[in-house]
């Protein structure tokens, strides 16, 4: 069985090494990793964007599942990109899996970066008057309620870990989950009745 | 047709309003345009993220298409949100549709908001380290390329609107080929052989 490895993790410094270290983790639960391409295409090619999109969409259509890396990236939120592959995953109705290394709620996220004010009907509303969501949630609603309806709730740590990018325990529990939900159903047990009997 | 209003638009203080001046565009164009419930549900419910969440895939379902705002919302991406109901539709294969109100690129917004240095190979990276894509485009790779081969290229002005968050302009550009793209094909003419001839 084969799961897409959706994350932010290809714009690391490292992130060809990242790519095998889940791929590894994957082999070991006895599923196929695939990594998208965007580091193994010639970026100095015109067409090198569209060459990188082809590949990514060809390698979900042959996923059975997508683990992603939903960790909030340059802002309040996960990765677009990751979050494209996430929402076209759960449109083909794939196994969705996904994990976050940031245990704060998107409005506590939001409120850090910028002020946050109530106004007289208890929203939240930020700095240019936009609603801020208050439902609680690791991310916009759509996200965690679209791995809610087709996976499973997203994995977080319970303390922040140390090396946010690097701490693939998260997504070491997503892979197990991915391996129980593909695994394929046990074989019936001969029936008894069926067994041959020697005759006398 | 029915087509799907996806946007951070149902954020704005004047949400509502933005949704009906959406849908008498779309019925200007013999589409019906279903807009995000976010705003017709009691926030004050356990349960109403679930709920918005599902009366927002129930009406991508029964859609035929989308027509993303995709103008860059908390951040240089485009709203996480509406990125997954862009993927989700692309991955059932319907129409994909998107446009920006912001006429710059990815790169340069992600230049405005942080320090960013060109490295040895050529690659831009960010203060984190992180790879910063720089292919040109509006947005990252798997949402503008999404469009491209799900729809259409996404739409976006040549002049900066005065008012990004109201500016329909763009989104009626969407709806105008959304219209054309889905129009049943025209019924075929008589053919002249077939043509009753009186007899005299």
């Amino acid at each position: 069985m084969k799961v897409y490895l959706a994350g932010p993790d290809v714009f690391l410094p490292d992130a060809v090494e990242v790519g095998q270290r889940k791929a590894a983790i994957c082999a070991r639960h006895g599923l196929t990793g695939l990594y998208p391409l965007d580091n193994a295409v010639d970026l100095a090619a015109n067409d090198a964007s569209r060459v990188i999109y082809a590949a990514n969409e060809a390698m979900m259509i042959a996923s059975d599942a997508i683990v992603a890396n939903l960790t909030p990236f340059r802002g309040a939120s996960a990765d677009a990109g990751t979050v494209f592959e996430l929402g076209f995953m759960a449109g083909r109705g794939k196994l969705c899996l996904g994990y976050s290394n940031n245990i704060w709620s998107y409005t506590e996220r939001v409120r850090r970066r910028e002020p946050v004010k109530a106004v007289n009907d208890g929203r939240l509303i930020d700095a240019e008057g936009f609603w801020v969501e208050d439902f609680g949630l690791a991310d916009n609603l759509m996200i965690v309620h679209g791995l809610d309806v087709h996976g499973c709730q997203l994995i977080a740590p319970r303390l922040p870990p140390l090396d946010p990018w690097h701490d693939l325990t998260a997504f070491e529990a997503c892979v197990r989950l991915a391996a129980e939900r593909l695994a394929p159903p046990p074989k019936p047990k001969p029936r008894p009745a069926m067994r041959a009997v020697r005759r006398r």
